[in-house]
């Protein structure tokens, strides 16, 4: 995470999330601290997990105060562990105040879905199948949600509908077959997109790969169903297993040789990472 | 949620949410429908929840193409069913398959919001005191995360640090002392703002009374100084209880007769409702 | 008025305000300055007033160009006197000719808002009575007014609709009753807002005490009724007295015991205080 | 105003102004309506006035929701008595309440303008000179106030920096003679704009004249040099008097045949005309 | 070009381009027309050429005034003569006449650019080779002059630097190698996405092969090492040659077999379209 | 191009454009450089022409990153020649890669402009006809574009609707006549407007001499009527010729003493001129 994704594709969304939260100004820190005084507090973690979003964390207090500076003990991916301290923020202390809830709203999300994805990919240590995300992210958060994926040891799909080609049942069934699909595909969109194909039975696994899909997706299918596509498919396209995975099916669905598995829940159902800022106190 | 809500507050943010997931086109849509299409698509629960966020859901479709109608079969705050028909949106299909990630991201995250307050809301069923959000709010999502929380049943604390005073330890401690802290935020904040102090023991609990704070809240104490404060506060300020709140052990919080219990974890931790588009078809 | 609010509520209003006066470029002063010459300007005050706003005022020369520095001999609040110097700002010449007007716009409008608050104020000293503004405040000037209004020693009413609840005549009405309305809020609204009825006889001031009203608001009754409604509500809701409030009249007003009298001629009719730029030379 | 004004430089001020007062929802009104009931409310005059602004007032409401129905029984220009019904605005109560605010302090504020334009303006009936206002206008209000000058019989001067070019003291310093100032602005402004120069004696006024200046200020002269600078001008350049123009002394400006008269109270000191939305009711 | 491109990728940059041209209002217009009176103008080719943008161009005027009809007798992507009546557009003769020069200023562009492009496309006929677009297009303009070299018959490569992988000179050098650099994006990048990577030499050529790219990008080579690079790949990669294309030298590029041509001339080189309103008239 | 320009005109269009081309972020980049190095790049000029936009280009890279520096041998207006080093950038290389190509779109369109007016300007040397550019500006692109035409040599216009009165065929019919039309728009434009009014015929041409007009646009006239038009002008207005303007004819045309001469190709048809970053190296 560079300076420019910081500048053009986060700032505007942190500020627009800091008026949300201050919509005139924060009235108890300015009732009893009419003047700046400098302080420092400590960023504490309160569970173990994988920590993401610490520049994040930082860029909110700089966009209320560019005097604001923030010190870190560790970087985005490293585990933690309940109480240790994570790092310093130093500046007006009205700011460190008035910035804790969104700073803090942003770390322990992203730390949550970091923590989350490690959890699931750590089970496909020792596969060749990559743990993927998906679009099913909150809404104005997916630029920092896929980054915490990446973090967390899993692998971004498609950022939007923009830049991958996935075509679907409605899709197919637009164009007439899955081999018409895949073709006005190719002719309609930039020649730099992979073409993906949804697919749901072992028939439409065979018109896929006929067609020249570049990846296909195996959606709900059984085991054995699963096994049988990738024998038919035999390379020729790359292949992605999507619903129904859980920790629990998950080295099975692996075991089967897919390439990549897609898991919304990484980012729809991760529970945050407990981390606080704690011992504020004037330098 | 009225027409004003939506026009001031939301359309802004679903739009930034539309351009996050179509930053130039849906390339594949348009790559197989090139003339608009008039279909229908049905929304159904697959998961037992608590509904909320349909006129967002609705929103989403009618921001991409006024067009689009949504018709519902129940309303937010319904108890709905795995399998329970929701509604349908019926309009150009490109608008149905573009528009419909956006939308389902919306009403699943509001509606797990709205589930997971219910089932915490449900337990204080008979004790007078009630289920309080948080600002603990996914930033960009406040307007919608809290009204999600009080169609679940739960109340909503202040909006945001602007409409709400909260004296901590870090204001105390700029101020003085409890008293002086309560003194300077009744002297500067508009005097339509109750005046809330956060506490940590038995003598704050006190100064606050004596201060004349409207609210106090009771941070991680023990059951038992918990007990003793409310004894102590006597009805002449209201009383809120905050930090490790369980499904565990809320009922035993509530026993002591406590106004308001507040949970972080409604807004930050809830899981989704799962609910999903199905059977499009041209019409 | 710290950074943050600066920041947050102010630079974009700024920012607008300067696109509003240059929408393209100042063609005077780029036609006859090709070059940037460093010089400084005298900010002085041309008639007897309360200055307000001077850190709004650089703000604008900063927003033109960060170099741009301001020095002031007076703070927010003083007393200042017609020809007298309140500061100097020192940069590129262009930048200080082509942001005077919209900075001196916006002075003069604050430090006549807080001269007139102060004329009025002055006339409750010694009394109980606190000065309110109202948000008949200019459209998007509110957070620029209300500050006005403090530095000119009154205090601020809610900031607007969301921070909180007066229920007038048609809230009433469409709750059935004022019992039912106060209900009906207290349910509703966050339990941090305070809230407030808009009375209009005395039979309605005894129904807003019994619902457990926080505040009564008396809407132009005479002196004689307000007098009886302090009696009847006897300290169990603060009063506040609207209407008809006149330089005149105020002290007759406070005389009668209300708590709080506010008045929108603060913000809607105070005259400017006349101040000008003056004496720009380079250096 | 037409359409296109509206569109393209009121509605996003006005939307502005809606959230600044309405910051999350209109806590008081949704707490006692839950769902739309069509209302009619009147909208009645309480001084004597011009009335300005009678759109921007309708489309407030139609911002907030556009089944929102204005009728007006007088338009823009119009001489208004205390009493007088203005019109009536039918809708959803809820927005007819929500909006009542922005709607008023718009109306009242631009009619206040006109109403006080309209009474100096009529002290130059008769002469050749016509009144106009300035650049002293309230920040983000300028499209609004201008509009208002018309209306109130008053001329608009420049709109901006922009789309003027007045060279004055500083500028002619910079360029080192009156007459190397207009030659400058000439060479480097569109050729589309008159170039106006502030003169502050009779030497510069005929340096002004020889020079080629279309317009001339006379700032700040007595009346004896004013009427010598005009017999210098001889038609040569329409001229402008500036600084100091009061009801009282404004007749004898005109007398001396200056062409224009501006005036910056017009604008930045006219108190409101009051004006108020009565008798809200169902239909 | 469907309403969601419209909504959420083009209606903002149109607006943006209405306030650039009318930063007030009208002026003119204004002067003259005080009512709103229904007109119709006629859309007129000025030179013989493909048409391109009509809904652009209608578009302008829609946002100026819903009100507006347009109604075209020709369709994006036909070849329109000198003379020919393209079209109808009927509404507030102020809103026609206001509007006139953005929407020409679209339309003429976009048109140009597909006109440039069929000629350019033409050229290929026969050939299996593609041509293809860059992003050097006109800042603000990219959604408009992509779609626009589609209409000519063109192909888009990625639309930005966030949906397709193009490894350069330097990005080769950062990484070390082709091979470590293919093997960086493999791992980084969605695995959407493909591989390109431009190539200078041979050597570059066998190395991009073997690291397995799915694009090579051969730039700036003559002819025989183009025919030799393609001999190299067979198959195995897709070939785009840039660099120094012109009508003159088009066709022997293509006749070596390469599967794209890209050109920058197509969008920052195309001459307009003469295109104009005509006849407008009351109706 | 002065600090204010740039921050109230140019830095919002060109954040717009950088997120046009980094939707989410450079992929490619970040897919090779994990962390920042500093390198150096050259601007090198490729084609023979007028350099504009230095300090836009600039702009780009300090709005990704304000650490960018940039250091020029030449400035705007200077004429280039093919292989010149025009300047280098220093900066993080991942902000040089990611903001090159959007930075040279810019420059290349800016100096193109530049070195097209520079060659008509050329043709009117001796000539006391001054070049101006025209409204048929790239939408989004005219603060840039009028700017470049100043640089080449050429003259502005009015910059658009709102700074300019410019009576054209329909505004006369609408207003009755040309007297009539010149009548209204005295009365009703900000009076420092010049009045032009665009003629077809020398009747016309009387006609607005004698209303007053202060410009007289001759459109589309011959030769023999253009001369016949000056004469009965004499002076007492300023004259613009437009339409069918050419590299052969306009030599012609200024033979006959026009004092403007207008063409839209200068802006809408200019190509670019080649410019392109080099040798990036680390340092």
């Amino acid at each position: 995470m560079n300076k420019i994704t910081e500048k053009l594709q986060m700032d505007h969304l942190i500020q627009e999330a800091l008026r949300e939260d201050i919509s005139s100004e924060d009235v108890t820190t300015n009732s009893v601290m009419k003047e700046a005084v400098t302080g420092e507090v400590e960023l504490i973690c309160k569970q173990d997990g994988i920590i993401a979003g610490l520049h994040v964390f930082q860029r909110v207090f700089e966009l209320l105060d560019e005097g604001t500076k923030a010190q870190f003990f560790c970087e985005d991916g490293d585990a933690v562990k309940s109480g240790q301290l994570l790092g310093k923020v130093t500046g007006d202390i009205r700011v460190l105040l008035s910035g804790e809830r969104v700073a803090l709203n942003y770390l322990q999300r992203m730390s949550g879905i970091a923590t989350y994805t490690r959890s699931v990919a750590d089970l496909l240590t020792g596969s060749r199948t990559k743990l993927l995300d998906t679009r099913k992210t909150t809404p104005n958060m997916r630029i920092f949600e896929k980054y915490s994926v990446r973090i967390g040891g899993g692998y971004n799909h498609r950022y939007n509908l923009s830049d991958g080609v996935l075509l679907k049942d409605n899709h197919i069934g637009a164009a007439g077959s899955v081999a018409k699909a895949v073709q006005m595909a190719k002719e309609y969109a930039p020649f730099v997109r992979k073409i993906e194909v949804e697919v749901e039975n072992l028939e439409m696994v065979q018109e896929a790969v006929d067609a020249g899909a570049d990846i296909i997706m195996l959606d709900n299918m059984s085991a054995g169903e699963m096994k049988e596509a990738i024998r038919i498919i035999d390379g020729r396209a790359e292949t992605e297993c999507s619903g129904n995975v859980t920790k629990e099916n998950i080295n099975r669905l692996a075991s089967l040789g897919v390439d990549y598995i897609s898991s919304g829940a990484l980012t729809h159902s991760a529970p945050i990472l407990d981390i606080s800022m704690k011992n504020l106190h004037a330098v």
